[in-house]
């Protein structure tokens, strides 16, 4: 199966570098974190990443950039309230169940907390990202502010499910979440259940 | 106004140190935090943290211990449950509003994130100190499921509000939030809004 919203594009070596970058951005922030120590960490050259991402600048925007496209995972949703809200969180759920795409972003949740440029990155991808696709599912009346409830309880359920992974979220199952969750999802778009 | 379920006790020594040890904890992890370090963050003797933390385990444990008294913030709550999800939330930011208590909690998340350890850490601290009083605020069907909601949708608030600082959650006011997620608690507790 085609991994869902997943970026096109990028060969292996370039991939390699970012999934090293965003482990080590995540472990040490980015002061600490060297283009050299990345290359060590992908195990090429570091002539090849300056090759592919120019400078450790250009490297970290790369690094931070969203692993998938909102509006990929987000197209499609049915219409009716009490549908929308529950497929919305098996789309999340979905997203995040595939084991690269939770470390890149878990990384970069990570360099949120504890480096304070990231926190910024992280706001800036946030709202130019994933914030104007959630906000066209609401309805006229509050868009943004739907769409960072929204934002606020998937962003705990990812917290309490693939980081913290407390023993019922972390191991239930779609459905199940898809059924608690959902309606939570679908009061905060459109106000009712 | 004493602050809301703040811990009471230790003095302000202890308390220097133990904030400079969230920080470290939090910026550099758990292998590179040195008692050394807190110490001279804390502007104190390390011969002092060894006094009032003993080791660099204990001190950890004393660091991640929660800044505040869950069944102190949870404490009296209404019974009405159009009114306990609302008054909830209330008592969450209220908390969370305090600089202090929030830097340590930040802290905390962020070690989470960063540190395979401290991520365990965080998950028995909620299980222990946490989760068992929203546990005993839901209706007896699927108490530590509903417990585990409602932490995820207030983890999602804090994060979104206070550590990406959203442009809407970070800056709404307490009535606007216990407005639109009061709701989603009562219905995570009870069943119903």
């Amino acid at each position: 199966m085609k991994p869902l919203g997943r970026r096109p594009g990028r060969n292996d070596t370039a991939d390699q570098i970012l999934v090293a970058a965003r482990e080590l951005f995540s472990e040490r922030g980015y002061a600490r974190t060297t283009i050299r120590a990345v290359a060590a960490q992908a195990k090429v050259d570091p002539a090849l990443v300056h090759h592919y991402f120019g400078t450790k600048d250009a490297l970290f925007d790369a690094a931070v950039e969203l692993p998938v496209d909102p509006r990929a995972v987000f197209g499609d949703l049915p219409s009716q309230p009490g549908l929308l809200g529950p497929e919305l969180v098996r789309r999340v759920v979905s997203v995040w169940d595939q084991p690269e795409i939770r470390e890149g972003l878990r990384g970069m949740i990570g360099s949120a907390l504890t480096h304070e440029g990231a926190a910024e990155t992280l706001r800036e991808m946030l709202t130019r990202g994933l914030l104007p696709v959630l906000r066209d599912l609401a309805i006229d009346d509050r868009r943004d502010w739907r769409a960072e409830l929204v934002a606020s309880q998937m962003a705990g359920v990812i917290l309490a499910r693939y980081v913290v992974a407390l023993p019922g979220l972390g191991r239930a199952s779609t459905e199940d979440l898809a059924a608690a969750i959902g309606p939570t999802i679908t009061r905060y778009l459109t106000g009712r259940l």
